[in-house]
């Protein structure tokens, strides 16, 4: 059994890459996907494939068609989502992102500072589980194949 | 035809009154309902309810058992949602509330100010229309029953 | 038992008005619902509500915001769908709306012209029923009562 | 991670072949599938298996059969779907198979020249993304998994 | 509250009349609703319609479309649905109605003489109840409301 | 707003009593609907139905069918399920009518003595809530009104 | 792309061999799945696995868990449908299969003799196609392919 | 064709080494999943992630969190469940998942012993098939694959 696992949240740390790395280590027969990390790139999409727009929120409104898109194919095939929250962000996307696991029944597990409980209760009850630190959130995980 | 309305985002400013006032000026055949507005309540609610918790999380955890049971029975009722996010706030319950309207298929107006548009583009993108101002989503409201 | 009845379909000829009226002669217990009426105002009701945008596209795009709000609200309160396409215009909207009542599983009468079975017969194949006059499709809707 | 693509749409343009020969260039693990592009035999499919019909209507109607049986086993099968609006035919099968995946939550792109944008703006409005040729189709396609 | 119950089943028999009188009896808070009863009239109902079709079958095919309408409208508003099996007819619509409510969560009583236990028995243990009389049918019923 | 609410568990002490008369006291907009109390009825009513069952399996596959039934019709017209767990019997209709109630979407409330917790843990970290009386049960539905 | 073919229907004739075979010999890539073909079997395996039952009726119950065990798994696991009519037997399996591979969205093939068009003519309607023959399902089957 | 069985219920007897054994030696093409077996792990597996909790309550509903998501991913994954119930424990864990089965569509198979028959009647009515033994559910297992 092999399960793919996508990973919602924060682009500008490098939390992705150490679970991706540690879950190697521990030969998890996991795939991992997710958004696009590369936060330019995923601004300017929209203009690099439909052309230069009018204005700022034609921009954001093109651009984010195809995030959604890709976000879209990529959540359906995921068995598990892992969000990720981060204290600097606003992040509506990992929230909205997070959402739609649950409401497709796709298992969730949050992970968020200690800091960051209050304002994310609601959506962490609702999560599958929630933890802090990417450790936590690998143990989650590597326990789902016991 | 009656419509129910949901009302997700901001408890602290007075936009849901200003909405409900002017709908009711305009006699649109809409009902209101939206999450627990008295913030020291809904932060409460868990230990009103279920007597002192040990620490801040429980404490949490047990409120957000209640304003989820709430805000699930009330959404459900709901034809359609309108979700208002403001600058101050990380209102991550409300991009919880408009992705479940959208995930249930509901029609999901969202009011933001121009400002905001960045970050919410991609949540923005899945609704069905995105306002600036509460009169604009009253028009929108107003719209449907021409 | 009261029905909720979607007409999609062609905006500029009294089709409906003719239902309408004859619906009542035989005092059906219909309520009819369905798009904006006014062609003028459903192009134009995006600027209405967001103000001058800066060209046709976004024009287009923020109106079609405000009509799948509308269509969206309504075809989820109708029991049934009768859908006209005339011979004159390209009615994908009416294609769409048809589409949207057979995915969601509520039964559907097309009214077309016998000109148009050929181009409709896939999507005529989908439907409940076909016919080819507003009388027609009274009668279908009368046998559902009787 | 390979995808399985319904292409939805005209049949008497190459452009099918073009984005299929252009995603083997780069490589894609994408699978494409779609509707019978031979015209004469989607018409004829119907007399073809089921023999002579009495008239024009019962021959369509037995083709149409056979074309939704087969439509509505690959678009099931697919985990996106593209669809392609061209300026000269009606094309009420490409809007009906784009709503369905709409409704069925598959993510979709619209491809349609700039001058259709205006009929189109609502089932636009309702796709993951709209462009205008098909190197942009290729374009979305290669971003997702980029 | 107030139950819509659909009679699926045998149109030449009375059993729908005595239903309906013994529940009017017991002042059960029930309505009832079923397919056309006028045997004649259900079977020519596509060429009043439609006018005279081409042959037999066609004429079958139209007749179908209204009797599918009519009766997907009303098992749509039934909470409950009560399928009479009787000795002669093959009655394979009663089947198909009887998998419908099966299919869409609708609590499902059958009716049917002790003789068709066997070719019933598959669909019998799909349904939530199975009775041999129209008495133990309203006993049934009745039991919902106490 | 009005709510059904459905009273699923133990039907051997006062607690539906209790809680309906203190509802009723509140004025809380509220209609109870729930399994069959009575006992011994619950477990007879196959027989009484369709008479003598060859053995005690055989009669309890009888009661069984219209206990579902009537469990089923009703759990579907609730809004919100009320769940009590008490320290004597198995009580696997709850768990199941509580799971049921999970599975479909509707806010449920655990009602359980604080002994309980630890076997019934997974089933409450699903439920919306769970409290231990039914005064915090009283409080939780009061609170969807304020 | 391989497929998966539930056939039901009729377990007296060689209809399955002949449509497996000529498959075979066309080399379409699909797997076929069906019910217990061996009617007696079919009829025992509840006292094969239970032990002897205390009557008839008691028998096709447990016979009839275990057919709609097997049913169930192969349903869910199947592409497409195609269900048999005969001219012979009652058949209501049959109708059941074929109700419950439309309601699910499964694609349905009905092969039935032209005598069986009045009685069938409902659930015809609904299915995707209904053709005479083996060889006319077979070619529909390859339709799908090309 | 290989199927995923999720096996439910009792983690304090043999029966699930018992079933893996006997059906390996049948060959049968089956993967079989299910709940964490060590009881002192799953009771542990919240603190062993998430640290030391403050209390008996905090522990549990971190444990039921972690383990809900380990179910979560993988009854998802199983094409059917084999649910079974013990004399000794209460067991609303396996009632939880036994539901969660019918309510997903998944075929479901019970074993309990004989004297359980009657507080079980009602889930067991629910069911695909209700056994006594793990040999009755071997048989039923593999005459899927007849």
């Amino acid at each position: 059994m092999r399960l793919t696992v996508y990973l919602a949240g924060e682009i500008h740390s490098a939390w992705r890459e150490e679970l991706k790395k540690k879950s190697l280590a521990l030969r998890l027969p996991v795939d991992f996907v997710g958004p696009m990390e590369d936060h330019e790139r995923s601004d300017s999409i929209g203009e690099e494939i439909l052309g230069k727009q009018p204005n700022a929120l034609a921009k954001d409104m093109t651009a984010s068609s195809f995030n959604n898109l890709r976000t879209g194919v990529l959540i359906h095939k995921a068995d598990l989502v892992i969000a990720f929250f981060g204290e600097q962000y606003k992040q509506w996307n990992t929230a909205m992102d997070a959402s739609s696991a649950i409401a497709a029944g796709k298992p969730l597990i949050i992970v968020r500072p200690e800091k960051l409980h209050h304002p994310l209760k609601e959506l962490s009850r609702k999560s599958s589980a929630t933890v802090e630190t990417v450790d936590q959130a690998l143990k989650a995980l590597s326990y789902i194949f016991e």
